[in-house]
């Protein structure tokens, strides 16, 4: 398959690149091989505070050895420039903020940053990097918290942060075409005027591109009501690695024509190819929108304040997020944000969302007096305009950028049966003692494509430990 | 890849043996031509009734060549028989229903069907076939409606029938992990024992089996709400052409690591392997649910009604299909069902499923009275009891097989913005003229992963002729 074919000219994850043999022998099993590989090669990803880590060249933390890739040359830099004169970057202070990841973790070496504007131009730079054995790194909007959207070494960084045209918007079917470097937050505001809204939303989405959310099939704050990308993403524009152009742009809802090839570049991070166009399936606004943010005493009441939501809430429900209290200290401290109800060990923040505001005030009061009567819920306070709903979200939606405010941080996202997700967090606390100033756990609960009736898993906490610099 | 390599000795929608070369020099753009071809061939495909049709070999309704596969030897039969004893099935007359349609439209002349028990089965079978360069035709329960689930000339029939257990149910999640030749009502029944529904439904769910559905990519009755099965299906296990066994039977809601192989195998027909056994996700069975059955006087009129209805029932709209009188006319004649409203020429089914019968209702009640009073609709009845629900439902599930009673059908799914589609009806009763017995029109309006806020299209209209035999 030529998909597969050329993406050993292309780092794996940004951060590792594949080996695999460019004479194409792989079959499945090698695929298989090679993401095992993958996986303990990012174990050993190179930390730009590995002292920390005490990493050592045999052990983890350590950077794998760089492939044999070409350098760039000054006949390079000459083709970049004649492609793309003025968006060929090669001031290392320009480059500076694309080498290093928003969480500071990992840092690359690229020389070089291109920023493409057109589909053609990226086929042109893959063909050219293909042809002369250059990696390269693309890179959206590099608000990944895993380390994936940066160079390991001196891979040439391909932005799509100047492909950021609406291409097409049916205010009909609700399906908006668009290119792969727009802001997610535009996409938002520019739904928004035509009542409809984008099918997911995150805390990143001031700067996250549309494409890497797609590369990375990122869930977000929406997937509990609107679904995963593999159902929202009807079709996907795509530049693979030796510079051909595969056009998926389908815009239609059900496509039984053929193998579904786009679904191989949701989630496999640019891997495969460069994602330059999509085509995304909007809802229209909801009608109502009512906040609810909850505080309880323990893990065990949050997850039954959960149980008893999805039950009176039913298809409604179309967000359900937590973080502890360790969290709104960090959000107090370096944002300033205020605590809306009493001290709680846990906090809660409730969404719903239909089409009878009556009927949803109704449905979220009885919820609400039942988890207040029951003493699940200690305190709250409901939102149902739009300034004040945006507040609530805030303090959910900074957690991670009040993190940042501490000093390194290391997230993880984890998926285990809701019971025992809180336990990890705990556990970290008493295996790193003070070697971490804070352990804290925050994420999605019950992820589900059907609100009413999704599972009792907890399928993103991120425990995010903050590692202290002294040790 | 090898899950492409050995598929040149599966035939293609079991209905064209596919002829890409066995080294496997295959790219991309070899698959899209392999893809044409395929639909070129489709249309050559072997009719029962080709006279009817005037086919002729240059002409199509003329099968295509026989690829050089080799034939079942006596020795082939004895492994079999050894492998699968009783289950070697070789008797013509027990060949026979394998062997031909649901809609008696296309018929193989296969000699062989193996029904094996268990994946290893299933794995042996296929890697003696792959070894022997024998073609298999995988079967469900061969209730499909475009000829795929058929031999075309010898090739053996792999049937999952007697793969029909249930593997594991978890009743929190909601996530039932089962083998591939599960019959989908009796899953349907399994789960309503259990408090939990399956997220499709289709008119064939009492012979369908689920490795089908997933093979086909079945949308069905239910996908307006629940979405498709690339979301809901959370893992597969399925034997390559050479018997090696792929277990992707993750069931976790959100699996991001390694690429989505799975999504390869839904809606590819068996062309990349078996599938034997399907994870999915199960929603919670509604706690209340309504059907309201409407009659319209015009198409136009039934597209206000859908709009109507997306606005006022929102997020508890789980199904709106629709059918023409020429449809009831055969429901009545050949099915003796009665009409429970007067006659009208156009007939919509609408389904709430919510988690409060009263908002439900209100809401309901709220649509029809503003349809009936701004004459939308004419006529109309709604259910809330079971059985009568069952009888509603039944009058648009059983169009397909009404339509069987009046001889040869030829059926089409046809995907086109809403206000074009049924022009396509009325001009095929025109192109046809007497040629035809019926053209019908009837199918699912507006396919939607959210029901409040999807597209304004059609994805599915069956257009149904009759051709007369004596023409």
């Amino acid at each position: 398959m030529g998909i597969f074919q050329r993406f050993a000219r292309l780092p794996l994850k940004s951060t590792y690149i594949w080996s695999l043999c460019p004479q194409y022998s792989t079959d499945l099993t090698a695929v298989d091989r090679a993401l095992i590989v993958r996986s303990s090669q990012l174990i050993q990803h190179r930390c730009v505070h590995s002292r920390v880590m005490g990493a050592s060249p045999g052990n983890p933390g350590a950077a794998p050895p760089r492939l044999p890739f070409s350098r760039v040359t000054r006949e390079d830099l000459a083709f970049f420039r004649t492609l793309l004169p003025g968006r060929t970057i090669t001031d290392p202070d320009l480059l500076k903020s694309s080498n290093v990841d928003w969480l500071k973790t990992v840092e690359g070496n690229s020389e070089v940053l291109l920023r493409p504007k057109t589909t053609e131009e990226v086929s042109q730079i893959l063909r050219h990097c293909n042809e002369r054995n250059l990696a390269v790194c693309p890179q959206g909007g590099n608000t990944g918290l895993v380390g994936g959207s940066v160079p390991v070494f001196d891979e040439i960084i391909l932005s799509t942060s100047l492909m950021n045209q609406v291409i097409t918007f049916d205010n009909i079917s609700g399906i908006l075409t668009c290119q792969a470097g727009c802001v997610l937050e535009n996409l938002s505001n520019y739904l928004e005027e035509r009542d409809f809204i984008m099918p997911l939303d995150l805390g990143a989405k001031g700067s996250c591109h549309i494409g890497g959310n797609v590369s990375t099939n990122a869930g977000g704050l929406r997937l509990l009501r609107y679904g995963s990308l593999r159902g929202t993403v009807l079709g996907l524009e795509v530049v693979l690695a030796d510079g051909r152009i595969l056009n998926c742009l389908a815009t239609l809802r059900k496509d039984n024509t053929g193998y579904d090839l786009k679904q191989l570049f949701i989630g496999s991070e640019g891997t495969l190819g460069v994602i330059t166009a999509v085509s995304i399936l909007c809802p229209r606004k909801p009608k109502a929108v009512n906040v609810a943010f909850l505080g309880c005493s323990s893990f065990q009441q949050l997850l039954e304040t959960f149980q008893c939501c999805r039950g009176m809430l039913g298809e409604i429900l179309s967000a359900f997020e937590f973080f502890d209290a360790s969290c709104m200290s960090l959000l107090e401290k370096h944002l300033k944000l205020t605590n809306p109800i009493t001290e709680s060990p846990f906090y809660i923040v409730i969404e719903t969302a239909g089409s009878n505001a009556t009927h949803d005030e109704e449905k979220l009061h009885k919820f609400l007096e039942e988890v207040m009567t029951s003493s699940l819920v200690t305190d709250g306070t409901v939102a149902t305009e739009a300034t004040k709903i945006k507040a609530l979200w805030s303090l959910r939606e900074r957690v991670t950028e009040a993190l940042t405010h501490e000093g390194y941080t290391y997230k993880y996202d984890i998926s285990l049966p809701v019971e025992k997700i809180y336990d990890l967090v705990q556990d970290m606390r008493g295996h790193l003692g003070d070697m971490a100033k804070n352990v804290v756990g925050y994420g999605h609960v019950g992820m589900s494509s059907e609100p009413s009736t999704g599972p009792d898993y907890i399928l993103c906490i991120s425990i995010a430990n903050n590692i202290k610099l002294s040790q």
